[in-house]
């Protein structure tokens, strides 16, 4: 196992649990929210605003860095984190899940994936070691194994044969990877649906020599109840000693479910993309600032905020820009989704600590459902 | 006149001027130039970072507000200055530009022009009267006069009808103007590509009682020694101790120009424009990121600016960023553009208190024709 890279857990609640990952570039303290960079940016965020916003790692998408600007060719450059001047640690995933919901005329077999460029058409093969040879090239801090994910529903058949691909694709990049201080590499958990696939999946990588284990091929359709059973199913069969990463989660309320069950680590375009359509993540629930409501509203989106997006401008203001199509609309949508998912991060983090996380959450559930309201004078 | 609106002239260099407009909101540093803020926003840029290029005022447009959000709306909403978070200058146009290159189905008659809103299709008025209503309801601290923009080439028929429209418009807007302490009108100088028709209207703008004087209707097609050619004209029959302010310019050359022929002020949607279309303004001349030439180049657009956009990243990353659509380019690129137009707008300050603004003229040229090849170890 590699050197300079370690987890440490700081309390638990129920199965909740609080830590820290030290890594060379930094310590993430988890659980953790990671903001989405796919194409080597957060979109419409500066990197110092990321990272004001309490943010300690970023997700990088290795299908689209491959494609452009290439992974060579950030190596070239002096890797990802100098590129993108983001010096703090970096997440890539393998290309797995972008190369079946993004690429054209994917052919998969046992070696990997041969697809072509949702961009410009040009062919390209993903396998575990290509995988693991491009997030080495970006200089990725944590590095996912291959896999491939199966959109729910699906059959358990077709779920049982991904998992097994997955299983041996795991094993075929635990080996590819190169063990290096500072650098880690997570297996996935996959298995549809199904808890019998879930367990097996989830024991088979429990024993391999992965620095932390994620849960992949969740959120990806089924109602909140499967994922979540899904969670319960695995998360105790995976060593209480290592990360555990619920991959492409989610909203909120996903996130605070799922920390109660024992996740670590979460990352989801969900806060950028809203950001980018209107939509406001606050500690008041969702505010569609398109909506007529807000167009003589003089009060921010959160007054105690420390953003200051969601503090320093009102959301007549965030409605005129959003309504004119104008960019710093978007600009400041994002970095207010980005700072509420880290705060609800850090609140997490401290109720946990302080036993108390089963208030926290009510209370948090609480707030979202009365709504902002609850803030204003009568 | 309105007290706590002043203008003091602090040096010439041949005809061209050094100076401050003092208001109540900031001091605006002459010869300077005022980023466009069409819709209450300088596009992709947040409002500190404008102010942190060094800009002292801004432009806000009154047929883009006055149909969203509306100004009476902003008027309830406390202001343009506190809508959009600008609390330094802001000069306001009149609409009559827009209205002739936006609206659909305009009318105009001496009252004014009746017009659809490019918009939703909106029928609305703008007249003298209105406009300096809608000025004084968005907070504007510089109002201009109403005024008839032709485009040019046009027969001098057709500018002189124009002309002395604009003239009676003047006039009423003079009259329909409230002076309030800090807020200043401004004078349009119309009249085409005619030498005489300018003469006329100049001396006619001068004998009323302006704040600044401005000159209009260039930069609308014609070739640049026409528009210079207007200026040498127009400009010494304007009264010296007033502003004068070159309507819509420019690029950076032209603005160079008309100021070693004595305008004081400036704005123009060239840097913001440029900067989300992958133009970059430098010191070293105008920079196509999109350029294969920048896709591995490690060096920033200028390593000596001020402005972080300009500085920290690389160009390769500018590159990335634009050819993959992606809006941080389109923020970096629009700060550095405009921190570029207020460094250069320094530049020729400076200069003109040392009196050497035809030698800086002549190395600023020479720089953008060297290219950034000549700022580079051979």
């Amino acid at each position: 196992m590699s050197q300079d890279f370690s987890f440490t857990l700081q309390a638990t609640d129920g199965r909740a649990r609080r830590g820290e990952i030290f890594t060379p570039r930094g310590t993430i303290r988890t659980p953790a929210f990671m903001p989405v960079g796919t194409a080597a940016t957060v979109k419409a965020m500066f990197p110092q605003d990321v990272r004001a916003t309490g943010a300690d790692i970023l997700l990088g998408n290795v299908y689209h860095l491959m494609l452009r600007p290439g992974a060579e060719r950030i190596a070239r450059l002096g890797g990802l984190h100098s590129f993108m001047r983001w010096p703090f640690p970096i997440l890539t995933d393998s290309g797995g899940f972008q190369v079946m919901s993004l690429a054209k005329l994917r052919k998969l077999d046992e070696s990997g994936v041969t697809f072509q460029s949702h961009i410009d058409g040009s062919k390209h093969h993903l396998s575990p070691e290509r995988s693991m040879e491009i997030q080495h090239l970006l200089g990725s801090d944590i590095q996912m194994q291959f896999d491939e994910c199966v959109r729910l529903p699906c059959s358990d058949e077709e779920a049982e044969r991904a998992m097994r691909l997955s299983l041996r694709w795991a094993e075929r990049s635990r080996k590819a990877f190169r063990d290096e201080p500072g650098r880690a590499i997570f297996g996935i958990v996959q298995g549809g649906a199904s808890k019998p696939l879930r367990l097996e999946s989830a024991k088979a990588l429990a024993g391999m020599e992965f620095h932390g284990l994620a849960v992949g091929g969740l959120a990806v359709g089924e109602p909140q109840e499967v994922m979540l059973d899904m969670l319960e199913t695995t998360l105790p069969h995976l060593p209480a000693g290592k990360p555990r990463y619920l991959m492409g989660v989610g909203t909120p309320d996903d996130i605070v479910q799922a920390v109660a069950r024992g996740v670590d680590m979460f990352d989801c375009v969900m806060p950028t993309r809203a950001g980018r359509h209107g939509l406001a993540y606050t500690r008041f629930g969702k505010v569609n600032i398109k909506n007529a409501r807000y167009a003589e509203d003089l009060s921010p989106l959160d007054p105690e905020s420390t953003c200051p997006a969601a503090r320093d401008y009102s959301r007549a203001y965030l409605h005129h820009l959003v309504k004119a199509g104008e960019i710093l609309g978007m600009m400041l949508l994002t970095q207010a989704n980005v700072a509420y998912y880290q705060a609800l991060m850090a609140g997490l983090r401290e109720s946990i600590s302080q036993g108390r996380l089963a208030d926290f959450i009510a209370e948090t559930r609480a707030q979202w459902e009365a709504g902002e309201a609850s803030s204003r004078p009568q």
